[in-house]
């Protein structure tokens, strides 16, 4: 980035907007940053924390006459978000940091003016943690942020949002959104989907608290995430969702579950040695060829 | 405990074996620990990081007249080691550390002199490391380990093999072989099958690498662990694992895909939250009620 922003506005001052809020103050990125939420107690702890420095019920009121504009509600809010910012800030570079893009980005291709400005984002940060009092600088800090491509965009908007999450620490990546969403029902929602219904056939084998090693706590970790925002993600990425789940019910069903009725040994073994080199694969490691 | 081992012998010095091998000489629980190991490179390992004093490839000179017999080796071999030792150490305490119980507990029952000597373990400890390096004598602190209960045990042996767990920093739970490898299945052996399934699918979307977040790196890292040592698992708890996955996929699509399917977002967001609750419940935290 060339120069800082006179005023960042970030609507939904949770972990990932608080974060980014630390982030642009404590990397001298913007002169002022306002934040927008719709409970005053979250609003108190992101300015106690320094993660922004004047804090708005309304969006239209905290967004206007922003030079930058990050949405960071959950995804079911950022539609209405994008509708009520856009006329108050004509020339803003727009983005938002949903889970799910290509709902959000054709609502913005069909009512934004051409070329646009609203360009999506998608940091693959974060935790099961949530709210201001979790956020961080260094949130994004060595993490990838995919950044929407395609027709139709601003270049300079495009070229300004890789720059923002570049200049917070992560390595900005192109992707169309219904790639993105095709991809990411399978890395990130279908895990998810998959902890909770873990951890509830493990529950109903009664009290399991001396049970459950690290195998259990790894995988269904994410579990403990905000049951709203998985609903959100669930329904503006359906029919992904769907054909990764039907996915998943086939392989194990084939490959797993036959070889285990049938005593195949070799079959199993087959079974966990790809399992080990897909994920070896995935997250970069040698040997998962 | 109140008296060290004269000679304690750890067969198979993997991650458990040799970390059990640095806690026990580390706090002084045995004056010498023989390692037996079918491949001279990973005795060598055991020798050289002082989680043995001596080494042997055949399990029956290693335990030779131990006072305390660990069989750290694939579940699919403590049996076979089981009868190799049993005759050359007639008064020692021979435990295993197998992830199920009710094969090689059933096999005990069968063949040793009542009330036996044998008596199962269950640590709840490890990762997807493995291997002589990476064994530290803190692996069981903080950890639980289960032990048997049942009719025909040796009082006596059993109380040593609790204390044992207790000495290298466990909390020991009893449970009864059968009950164990039910609950397991569900807590520990079901979350590993899933998340191979879970990486395999993933990987299918291509190079994925740039679109993996925590919620994936958390899920999947088990997935890493040892194909052979998931296949015996798996083909010694073969029914209880079968219904534990009948009961994933009935819950999966009665609850989840049925309510993904209908756009009801209500019971898409019970779904998540009763899974948020269980784990809560299974790790032990608040709110989980």
């Amino acid at each position: 980035m060339s120069q800082p922003y006179e005023r960042a506005c970030i609507v939904g001052v949770g972990l990932l907007g608080a974060s980014l809020g630390l982030a642009l103050k404590q990397r001298g990125l913007a002169r002022q940053v306002t934040g927008v939420g719709h409970r005053q107690a979250s609003l108190d702890v992101a300015l106690e924390r320094g993660a922004i420095d004047t804090a708005f019920l309304d969006a239209a009121e905290g967004a206007r006459d922003a030079d930058l504009v990050v949405l960071a509600t959950p995804a079911s809010l950022v539609i209405p978000m994008m509708d009520a910012v856009g006329p108050v800030c004509p020339d803003a570079v727009v983005t938002d940091v949903a889970s799910t893009k290509a709902a959000i980005c054709a609502h913005a291709d069909a009512t934004w003016p051409a070329p646009r400005r609203f360009i999506g984002s998608r940091p693959m940060a974060g935790s099961e943690k949530f709210g201001a009092e979790h956020g961080t600088p260094d949130l994004y800090a060595g993490s990838v942020c995919l950044v929407e491509t395609g027709d139709g965009l601003d270049p300079a908007a495009r070229a300004a949002v890789a720059a923002l999450w570049t200049a917070v620490g992560a390595e900005a990546v192109d992707v169309a959104p219904e790639a993105h969403d095709a991809m990411l029902a399978c890395t990130s929602h279908l895990p998810h989907i998959v902890a909770a219904a873990v951890a509830r056939v493990a529950d109903r084998r009664g009290d399991v608290r001396k049970l459950v090693g690290n195998g259990y706590r790894d995988t269904t970790r994410i579990a403990e995430g905000r049951p709203e925002i998985w609903r959100d993600i669930c329904l503006t990425n359906r029919e992904a969702i769907l054909a990764g789940l039907d996915e998943l019910r086939a392989l194990l069903e084939s490959e797993f579950t036959a070889a285990l009725r049938a005593g195949d040994g070799a079959g199993l073994e087959r079974f966990f040695e790809e399992g080990r080199d897909a994920r070896q694969r995935a997250v970069g490691k040698e040997g998962g060829a």
